[in-house]
C-alpha cells in the first residue's frame, strides 16, 4: 500500500471540509456529525489513506471519535481501526454502544488489546475488560505488566456497578508530614502521575487514608505549611463494595469532585471522580425512564431479535392483565347485551383512571428514587394524592356526565359513568401511591413494576364499577 | 430568653442522640434523617435552645440542613431560621425545594437576605434571587456592595436556564506571560479567591479568553514556565447564551470539571462548574420522566390545587382521545350487539397496542433526548422497529387467538382478534417512533406530547381493525 498515493485526492478531501466553514468543529448544526465530513471519511477509508485518516482522526477527542464509530458501518469500522493501528485512541471504546465495542474488541488480537490497555487510565480499561468473557480477560491481563495487572484485577474483584470497578488506581498520595513545598516537588519530579486530577490524599505507612486535600488549596498555602495542617479529615470516602448509584447520591449530597475508594480496613484503593459518576447517573436516569416503558436495560444498537426479546415478557404480563380486565367485562355481558352504550364508554373510565394513576405513579417512583419521598412526608402525599385523586374525579366526572348524558340522551348513563369515574380516580391516586411504596418497602424495583399493577388496578375498578353501577341501575329502571 | 437555662436538658438531648450510635452521621439507615435526630431538634426549637442548635446544625453540610429543613414543619423552620441568626447557612436555600426556599425568604427582612447574598457564591445567590419577585430582588440587589451587585445583575440578566444564569462570577484569571511561579504566589497572597476551583484562566488586558490551565498541570510545571506554554487552547468555552442543557452535554462530552463562559465578544464572563451541571443533567431527566408520565414540572412539595391543576391539562387531552375512541366504537355498536364476545375482548386489542407502543416510545424519545438518534441511524431504527412490531404482533396475536378462540368457542372470533392484534402492534411500532421524530422535527417536545398521540393511534387503529373485521366476518357468517 502506498500512503502517499493520490494526495490531490486528499486535497479534494480537504477542499469538500473546508468548504462548510470550522474544520474544527466536526458536529453540525442539530448536533449529529457532519454529513462531509463522514463522506470523506468514508472516502478515505475506502481509498485505504492512511495520512488522511492520521490528520482528521487522530486530533478528535475520545468521545468525538466514539460519535464517529457510532455513525460509519461494521465494515468501515474494522477497516478505519486497523488503518489507524496503534494510532487508535483505545478511550473512544468507553464511549460506544456496547455491541459495537465487542464488535471491535472480537476483531482485535489479544496483544495488540493488552498494549493498549496499558495506555488507559485503569477505569477505562476496566470498563473495557469487564464485558469481554473470562478466557480474554485471563488472557489479555497476562501480557501487561505485574503492577498494571495487579491494579486491574483488583478493581475487576469488585462485583459490578460498585465503586470498586469504576474507580481509577491511579492517584497522588503523600504523608501528613510532608510540607506543601514537598509535596509541589514531589508532583514537579514524579513522572507516573495521573492524567489529571483535582485533590491528592494523605495516607499513613499501611495506606490508611487519613484525608485529603483539595489542588487549590495547596496553591494558596505557603510551602512551609505541612500536608496535616491543611488536610481536610471528612472527605466522605466511599467504601469500595459500596454500589455505584449510592456514591453517586454521595457526591451530589457533598458536591465532591473526587472521592477516595477504601477498602473493608480503611486502606485507599482508588479514586472516584465525578466524570464516571456523571455517567452513572444518566445510567440510572436511563434506566428509570426505561423500566417504567417497559423496554428494561435495551440500547440503540440491539438487533431486531434482542430487541424482541426484551420486550416480549413485558407484554406478556400485559396480555396477562388486558384477559384479567376482560373476564370482569365478561361477567357484564348481559348488561352490556342489554345496552351497547356501556361497551362504547367503558374504555373511557378505564383510560382515565390508568393515565390519573400513571401521573401520581410517575411523581411517587421519581420522589422514591431521588430520595425525596420518605417516611416524614409520605402520609402527607398520600393524602394530598387522595385529594387530588377526588378533586379531578369530581370534576371530569361532571364533564363526561354531561357528555355521555346527552350522547345517549340518558341522563341516567350519565349519572352511571360520572360515579364510576370518581371512584377510579381515587382508585388511580391511592393505587398510584400505594403500589410503589409497597413495592419499595418489599425490595422491588418500583420502576419496573409499577405499572402493571396500577393499570390492572384501574382497568379492574373501572370495569367493575362502570357495568356493576350500570347493572344495578338497568335492573331498576 | 436564657441561652443557658436546663442545661441538663441539652444533656439529655445529647444522650438520646449518642444511644444511637455515630453521631456524625445525621442519616439512619434508609437514607432519612435520624428520627432521633429529629427529635432532639424539635425539642430544641421548642426550647429556644439556641446553644444546642448552634452545636448540631451549624456543622452540618448545606445540603444536610437542606434535607432537615425539608423534614420539619413551616412553623419549625421559622423558628430554627430565626434562632440561628446570622449562622443560619444560606447555602442551604438553594438545596430545598422551591415552595420551602420562598417561604423561609418570604419571612426575612430583605437587609438581612441581601447581607446573607453577600456571603455566598454569586451562582448560588442568583439561584435563591431569581425566584423572587422584581421588586424585592432590586431591593435586595440596592443593598448590596457596588461589585457584588454589578456581578449578580449581570447574571440575572441573562435568560432563564442559560450558562449566564447558572456560572459562578469568582474566578482566577491571569495574563499569558505569568510564570508559574508568579501564578501561584498570587494566588497564595490574594485573599479574594473563590471558595474552590480546579482551574484557572488565561485573559488578554481586555478580559478575552486566551486558554485554561488545570491546577495539577501548574502544580507539575517548574517555577519559571510561562503560563501561556502550558495552557491549553481548546477548552471548550461556553457562550452564557448557550441553554444549560447544550451546555451540560458539552461536560458530559469532554468530561469537564469547569468551563469558562464567554460573552458576545469571547470575554470571559463566569465560570460554570461541574456540581452546577450535574444539577442541571438531574432536573432534565427529572423533567422528562415526569413529562412522559403527564405531571409536567410537579415538585414533591406543591400543594392540593397546585398539583390539580398541573395534571389537568393532561387528564383533559386524554379525556378528548378517550371519547374520539368511543367513538370509533360506537360505529360498529351494531356489530357489537350481534355479539357481545367483541366487547369483552376490544379493551384487550388496544391495551396491548398501547403498551407496544409505549415501549418503542419510550427508546425513541430517550433516544432523542441523549442525541444517540440521528439521520444516520433513524432509518434502520425505523425498519428495526416495524420488524419487532410485526415478530411480537405474531407472536401475541398465536396466543390471543387460541385463548379468545377457546373461551368463546369460536375460532372466527380467535383468527379475527389475532388479525386486529398484528395490525395494531405493527401501527403502535410505526407511531412509536414516527411520532416522537415528527414532533422533535417540528420543535415540539417529543416526551411531552408522543404519549398521547401514540395511545390515540392504538386506540383508534386497535378499535377500528377488530371491530371492523368482526363486523365483515359477522356479516359473511
Amino acid at each position: 500500500m502506498n500512503d502517499f498515493a493520490d494526495r490531490d485526492d486528499d486535497k479534494m478531501k480537504d477542499a469538500q471540509l473546508a468548504e462548510v466553514g470550522d474544520d474544527d468543529d466536526i458536529y453540525g448544526e442539530d448536533g449529529s456529525i457532519r454529513q462531509d465530513f463522514l463522506t470523506a471519511i468514508g472516502a478515505a477509508i475506502a481509498d485505504r489513506d492512511v495520512l488522511f485518516l492520521r490528520d482528521h482522526v487522530i486530533p478528535l477527542h475520545e468521545s468525538e471519535l466514539g460519535d464517529l464509530l457510532e455513525s460509519i458501518n461494521a465494515s468501515q469500522r474494522q477497516a478505519l481501526v486497523k488503518l489507524l493501528g496503534a494510532d487508535f485512541d483505545f478511550a473512544a471504546l468507553t464511549e460506544v454502544d456496547e455491541a459495537i465495542r465487542l464488535e471491535i474488541i472480537d476483531a482485535m488480537p489479544n496483544e495488540q488489546i493488552a498494549q493498549a490497555l496499558g495506555d488507559l487510565d485503569s477505569d477505562d480499561a476496566v470498563y473495557i475488560l469487564e464485558d469481554l468473557d473470562e478466557e480474554d480477560q485471563a488472557e489479555i491481563l497476562a501480557q501487561l505488566p505485574f503492577t498494571e495487572r495487579v491494579r486491574l484485577r483488583r478493581s475487576l474483584d469488585y462485583p459490578e456497578d460498585t465503586a470498586g470497578r469504576r474507580m481509577q488506581t491511579e492517584f497522588v498520595a503523600v504523608p501528613p508530614f510532608w510540607t506543601v513545598g514537598q509535596t509541589i516537588d514531589y508532583m514537579r519530579n514524579e513522572e507516573n502521575l495521573p492524567d489529571s486530577f483535582s485533590q491528592i490524599f494523605v495516607i499513613d505507612p499501611t495506606f490508611k487514608l487519613l484525608g485529603s486535600v483539595n489542588l487549590d488549596r495547596i496553591l494558596r498555602t505557603r510551602r512551609k505549611a505541612r500536608i496535616e495542617e491543611i488536610m481536610d479529615d471528612s472527605r466522605y470516602p466511599i467504601p469500595a463494595e459500596m454500589d455505584q448509584e449510592e456514591a453517586a447520591q454521595v457526591f451530589e449530597q457533598y458536591d465532591l469532585l473526587s472521592a477516595a475508594v477504601v477498602d473493608e480496613n480503611d486502606r485507599l484503593v482508588g479514586v472516584l471522580t465525578i466524570d464516571d459518576v456523571v455517567d452513572v447517573i444518566h445510567e440510572e436516569a436511563d434506566e428509570d425512564i426505561k423500566r417504567m416503558g417497559g423496554v428494561g436495560d435495551e440500547e440503540l444498537s440491539d438487533n431486531v431479535m434482542s430487541t424482541v426479546r426484551s420486550r416480549f415478557a413485558w407484554l406478556l404480563i400485559n396480555l396477562g392483565t388486558a384477559i384479567l380486565a376482560s373476564a370482569v367485562i365478561s361477567l357484564f355481558d348481559a348488561t352490556i347485551s342489554q345496552m351497547v352504550a356501556l361497551a362504547v364508554l367503558m374504555p373511557i373510565v378505564a383510560s382515565m383512571g390508568g393515565n390519573a394513576g400513571t401521573q401520581t405513579m410517575t411523581v411517587t417512583v421519581r420522589a422514591l428514587a431521588t430520595k425525596d419521598l420518605d417516611i416524614y412526608n409520605a402520609g402527607r402525599i398520600i393524602r394530598r394524592e387522595a385529594a387530588v385523586g377526588v378533586i379531578n374525579g369530581v370534576i371530569f366526572a361532571v364533564i363526561i356526565g354531561v357528555v355521555a348524558g346527552f350522547w345517549f340522551a340518558s341522563p341516567g348513563l350519565g349519572t352511571v359513568i360520572a360515579a364510576a369515574m370518581i371512584i377510579n380516580m381515587l382508585a388511580a391516586a391511592l393505587a398510584g401511591i400505594l403500589l410503589p411504596l409497597l413495592l419499595d418497602k418489599v425490595g422491588a424495583d418500583p420502576a419496573i413494576s409499577s405499572a402493571v399493577f396500577v393499570t390492572t388496578v384501574t382497568d379492574v375498578i373501572g370495569f367493575f364499577a362502570f357495568l356493576g353501577m350500570a347493572g344495578l341501575w338497568l335492573a331498576h329502571l
